[in-house]
């Protein structure tokens, strides 16, 4: 157990400076640098598209796309109404990389305060058995994690560059090797951040014979999902160690973000097959399918790519993935929407609830009713922004090329829920939208990015003491 | 404040046989009967509706829409895949009044559970601030309460019905009197039982230049989405009493369905207007515009008459109906969807987590965090039900008539909804469902109906004890 000397002896004066980073008023940490760093580098971005240079021979960029394909990269979000392959140059492409590349860290150094959060409260709470199960992350200091996280980022992208790399040599013999290097880093760096962008003009299609360049794909979205909270778990988990005072465990957070993230996967990809056997997947092999249906359900939550057509998905395909990209990833990652943990803990309560049990419980641990109480406002913060953003864009949408397209209000609505979730995969209609739909689409992109991470970190502060306490009275529901 | 000893000088024998109706077992009210007597009730209306008697001359009924109309008869939905006015004789009309009277009835009858169990859980509770507020309640006997809930129903309907029939009177000089009492009376208990059944092949478009006729059936549908539980509230709250200990005080119940009722009823007409200025309330004088968006936004939860076509509205008011349909009505009344004080009960826990206050408050009340998880149960499972409708419906629909509708997806969302929380609205749907579309529907509208009346009572048992009790753990969120 950890007693306040413990931790004073651990800290350093380095350890503050950085702590006072993302803690400056009363060891609160302030909020706004992380919204405006965002909003700053879209400016930049935006700026940096609208370059002549950034341009194809023969395109231009309009002021209103070049922010949305900024906002859309910064967000890691993917979707565009422009064809980036055709439109933009090789500068232009370079400038989305490295705004992707940006976004991410940005990400990560957001995460890095719910870390330290954590922390914080844990050594407050004084509870052992938990305090005791990551008792090296208490030790860890700050410098020492953002120098982990930066490296996992490098790693994980170098590791997933050189795959593709391997694998496009291999099926494009005679091709030019620099090209192909762009290539595989691109679509590395675009996967491990979950940004769905793509160089092809025919997006990661291209690629949908090989099951392997899929599969790489897949493990860098999956890698870039799980949460740099997990990860950290995962540091200091010595799992080759006997004695399991040395070994440290898996927290709640990872049992929780593994288990639904997988449930989703397999749930998701049994869902794509059977809804899907008789529309984009007919006539395929069984392995491909199979293939296909993973490579979706991954993507929707939350990378955006896509190797089959998503117009030409049956209506019930486009409906489950309106669920999946609101769950989205897990908490501190590259990918959006509520995420895997907010779900985990919804679906404990209500199951509480449904058993009549007094506290909310899952895999042995309890979770209390605060942390409850703020998954649902998360869930329906989430699902009012979303709502809004449907109403506005079908008021913008009213009569114009968008609403034309064949499924254009189920469209509509995948957009938004997709927009939210950062995921980036679109029925059609991005490219079809008005000016105004376009600029409703920009706003749910930055808040769905931003709004879930910030709302996380707010509320991880401690709960103010209040003194009243009224009395309590029962209501009747349902 | 209330003693054991009150309670037991207040009970008598023919009190205790009243409470063994809800409660067989070992106090626990028996849920099976409620559901059963539903479907009981389903299957005669259904085989009254195939007797030829029923049919007007020149048409038939097919099995699946007999059992249709029965089940949205008598779960007071209104959803109808045939002109109840044209396919069937005076007599299949007054079956489906029958019906909608006897689902009304049942809904009454299950609602008193809510009560009996809300007054045994204070009794056991002793919290004194709260049972002086409905002291009275406590003390009322089950038979009692049994006669006042029927009465209200009695003299709503008949205070209704002869308001409609002074004004019809007044408006159709020289018609046939028994005709128009017929009418009345049909569209009084309609209107009261939330049910949104007409007898007019144009249905209440009908009388839709008349304000009076609207504002009747306004204050028949409020009144009947009002609740059981504040009806007795209000029975005991004797407002011309000076002393308090006197006079009662209106429960928190009360404040909370009667606040987000009013919100939602001026919200949801505001928006109409909004929505609606240019769409089907375009060229009405502005007196007309309120009547008819009021009157909308009363419909919407949950009687489902509509006075302009819902074709024609705008997508956005179909989003926004959405979400007024799936929150519905106050718990133990007519009306579906999750209910107000569910909903109420959701933002107030939310709205507590954004203050990082420890204890979920409103008006001046604590709210209990297994209330909150019952709350948000209810909301997952609605949701739950409603997104496997919606993808089933995707299913059935799919190349099928209905999907050939202009605003086709979203009109079949709207039905899913519509269907779940016994509204009755349709985006035009409704006929051209496939025979497997109908059985969705079917299981819809009873679920809707049934499940979370049976969930209330259900949750409103004493909470289970439990010796284990696991070490808490903090996640993060976001
Ligand atoms: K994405
Ligand atoms: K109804």
């Amino acid at each position: 157990m950890l007693r306040p000397a413990d931790i004073a002896r651990t800290l350093t004066l380095r350890d503050l400076q950085w702590m006072s980073v993302f803690q400056p008023h009363r060891r609160d940490p302030d909020l706004r640098p992380v919204a405006l760093g965002f909003l700053a580098l879209i400016l930049v971005g935006a700026g940096a598209l609208l370059l002549p240079a950034a341009h194809a021979a023969g395109h231009r960029l309009t002021v209103i796309d070049a922010l949305f394909v900024s906002t859309s990269a910064v967000c890691v979000t993917g979707l565009t109404p422009i064809n980036i392959a055709e439109t933009l140059s090789g500068f232009g492409q370079a400038v989305v990389l490295t705004l992707i590349q940006f976004g991410g860290l940005g990400i990560v150094t957001a995460s890095l305060m719910l870390v330290m959060l954590g922390r914080r409260r844990l050594s407050l709470a004084h509870e052992g058995a938990v305090a005791a199960t990551i008792g090296r992350l208490q030790r860890a200091r700050p410098a020492e994690l953002f120098r982990f996280s930066c490296l996992a980022v490098v790693l994980a992208e170098t590791a997933g560059a050189a795959g593709l790399f391997w694998r496009l040599r291999a099926v494009n013999p005679g091709a030019d090797q620099v090209q192909l290097l762009w290539q595989a880093v691109f679509h590395a760096v675009s996967a491990f951040c979950n940004a769905g962008f793509s160089i092809f003009p025919e997006g990661l299609v291209r690629w949908r014979g090989d099951a392997m360049l899929l599969s790489i794909i897949d493990v860098l979205v999956i890698l870039g999902g799980i949460g740099l909270l997990s990860l950290v778990n995962l540091r200091y988990f010595r799992f080759w160690r006997h004695d399991p005072r040395e070994r440290g465990q898996l927290t709640l957070q990872t049992r929780l973000a593994a288990t639904v993230s997988a449930l989703l996967l397999v749930g998701g990809t049994l869902a794509t097959l059977l809804f899907e056997w008789h529309a984009t997947l007919a006539g395929e092999p069984l392995g491909r399918r199979i293939s296909w249906a993973f490579f979706h359900a991954t993507s929707l939550r939350t990378a955006g790519f896509n190797v089959v057509d998503v117009t030409l998905m049956h209506p019930a395909t486009l409906v489950l993935g309106l669920g999946l990209m609101f769950v989205g990833g897990s908490p501190g990652s590259m990918a959006g929407g509520i995420k895997t943990v907010t779900f985990a803990v919804l679906f404990a309560t209500a199951r509480a609830a449904l058993q009549r049990k007094e506290n909310v419980e899952i895999f042995g641990r309890r979770i209390n009713a605060r942390t409850s109480a703020i998954a649902l406002m998360i869930g329906l913060v989430a699902a009012t922004i979303v709502g809004a953003g449907v109403i506005a864009l079908m008021f913008t949408e009213f009569r114009a090329p968008a609403s034309a397209a064949p499924d254009h209000w189920l469209g509509v609505i995948f957009e938004a829920v997709s927009a939210f979730g950062t995921v980036g995969l679109s029925a059609g209609v991005t490219p079809l939208l008005t000016m105004a739909g376009k600029l409703v689409v920009i706003a749910l992109m930055f808040i769905g990015r931003v709004a879930p991470m910030l709302l996380a970190v707010y509320l991880a502060r401690p709960v103010k003491r209040w003194h009243t306490r009224y009395a309590e009275e029962q209501v009747a529901l349902g």
